[in-house]
């Protein structure tokens, strides 16, 4: 069934640069476009939408906006993190340079815009509710990636703070993909309310499994080097918990490690994943992980609609959950 | 008259950021956004609603969103051409880092869609139409830049392709905004468009203007290093027609400081200025620019609509063409 949706979110992607000029400026687009992913955000959007009503093909290109949004965001913090893969891949900044990767962004963030746009059958005070949830969501998201940044600065992170950071960054456009397929169906607002909320744990426990997966991910499937949140001392919840919790002999070697600057890196990846599993930080953080999942789907029990209705989103739900990628 | 435009357009963007977190985000758009600068895109579109309807105060936030689109410009423009003074101060990029320009530029561009949302009494058609030709405007708009970019690596650019790319980076954003003032007081389309194409004449005056003012400003009061044009060889009106036309040993010692790598900056602008005049080109561009100016003046003159009513515009206008900063 995700399939279905999928093959024509893919169709719309393809189509999105033609013929545009100057070439410089949208070829970057269209390569980080075609990249692939998940296109997690516009399916839930799709999905949510369909809860309501049938004809979810009418919203597909209101539905990309944020998917184009989501890949600009990618665009630029690639330039930010001067991160030389994406998808295994060569970044854009990377392909072609620092300027046509900010200006490309640029131009995709308008055309999240245009996408958007082409909502139609909503009141102006529908249209303009939306749109005003669109820009606070994308306001949202860059605060996030400045408290990230901010982070990489201090070695004081709380855990909260982690935690409202990754909301912000991450939870807060899945949350406004359900709450936009909703919306595009005419529902209450109190409903949309509840939509962004399943959203939003969903978007928290899929962060907290990326920063699993990048210390516990299968190597063979994870398509990225296994241990780069390590290698960078990336303030994750794996490590902020380990800096609160080891103590003696293992606090020390936390502290070998993360202030070693000439390291192999397979012996730092190994001996900081040594340290977060004896502290039990792998099932910690399932648990969490689980914890915030169980709370979406409490959310999506707690809608009142047909059981047959709500399983196409429940069972990709489910998928993210036990993600291997 | 203008001042009082001016005044109300400040109030409110003084107002703008305050207490927005984080605040390594949102200072730097406080800070570009106070240095000042003419206001002329805001202030033309509230004076073009004006030719059609009193209440123009109604309409202060919608044609903000044009000036913070256009200050988004800047701060991302300043990074790509490693700015480091924009009205005599630091850059943005230069006072905090290229990260926080990128990301505080993303957010800029967000915030003028949130001021474009502030739109009231249109229908949903009309809001769209709007909203599509401020997007469409926007991404013409970063067209030009990268074709200013590319004009950068050529040498053989010619004028009809200079006078596209200015069209595209500084003219289309002041037609819309002359079409937005009109839009918004609910024009026809055709009026709209009359609007328009007034304001895309105004504002090929005025870039050409700038590049005339580059060269032969008065130092006093310009507030910018004069000649900086020369000293980049950037391709202006100026350089490319001097290509064109310079032959035999003016034509050998353009090409002396053109591809001159160390040289004192008072004598290249010295000598690439002489060699400008001697070849009337400061007299072809200001004819250029009057005659831009008069199809604007024309385009005015053909609005049906009492003198009266037009004469705050056009006194507006007329100051652009005697500016001397």
């Amino acid at each position: 069934m995700t399939k279905e949706f999928l093959q024509v979110l893919e169709i719309e992607i393809a189509r999105m640069e033609q013929g545009k000029q100057p070439v410089e400026l949208y070829e970057p687009i269209q390569y980080l476009m075609a990249l692939g992913g998940k296109r997690i955000r516009p399916v839930m959007c799709l999905m949510a939408y369909s809860l309501f009503r049938d004809d979810w093909k009418s919203q597909v290109k209101p539905a990309l906006s944020i998917e184009v949004f989501h890949n600009f965001t990618l665009m630029h913090d690639d330039i930010m993190d001067k991160a030389p893969l994406r998808r295994g891949k060569q970044t854009v900044h990377e392909k072609w340079n620092d300027n046509i990767a900010i200006l490309s962004g640029d131009v995709m963030l308008v055309e999240a815009y245009q996408f958007l746009n082409q909502i139609e059958g909503l009141s102006l005070v529908q249209f303009q509710h939306l749109l005003e949830r669109f820009s606070r969501t994308a306001a949202e998201v860059c605060e996030g990636q400045q408290w990230d940044m901010n982070f990489e600065e201090r070695n004081d992170v709380q855990l909260a703070e982690y935690i409202e950071m990754i909301r912000l960054k991450t939870s807060v456009l899945v949350g406004f993909s359900m709450e936009m397929g909703g919306l595009l169906a005419q529902v209450e607002l109190d409903i949309a309310n509840q939509m962004y909320q399943i959203g939003e744990f969903v978007g928290l426990g899929f962060q907290l499994k990326d920063d699993l997966l990048d210390v516990y991910g299968d190597p063979e499937k994870f398509g990225k080097q296994v241990g780069g949140d390590i290698l960078a001392n990336k303030k994750t919840y794996l490590l902020i918990r380990s800096l609160e919790l080891a103590q003696g002999e293992m606090q020390q070697k936390l502290s070998y490690w993360l202030n070693q600057k000439q390291f192999n890196a397979t012996e730092k990846v190994k001996a900081v994943t040594e340290i977060y599993t004896q502290l039990g930080l792998r099932e910690e953080v399932e648990m969490q992980i689980q914890s915030y999942f169980d709370r979406a789907f409490a959310g999506m029990e707690a809608l009142n609609l047909p059981q047959e209705k709500k399983n196409t989103l429940l069972r990709f739900m489910a998928g993210l959950v036990d993600r291997e990628v």
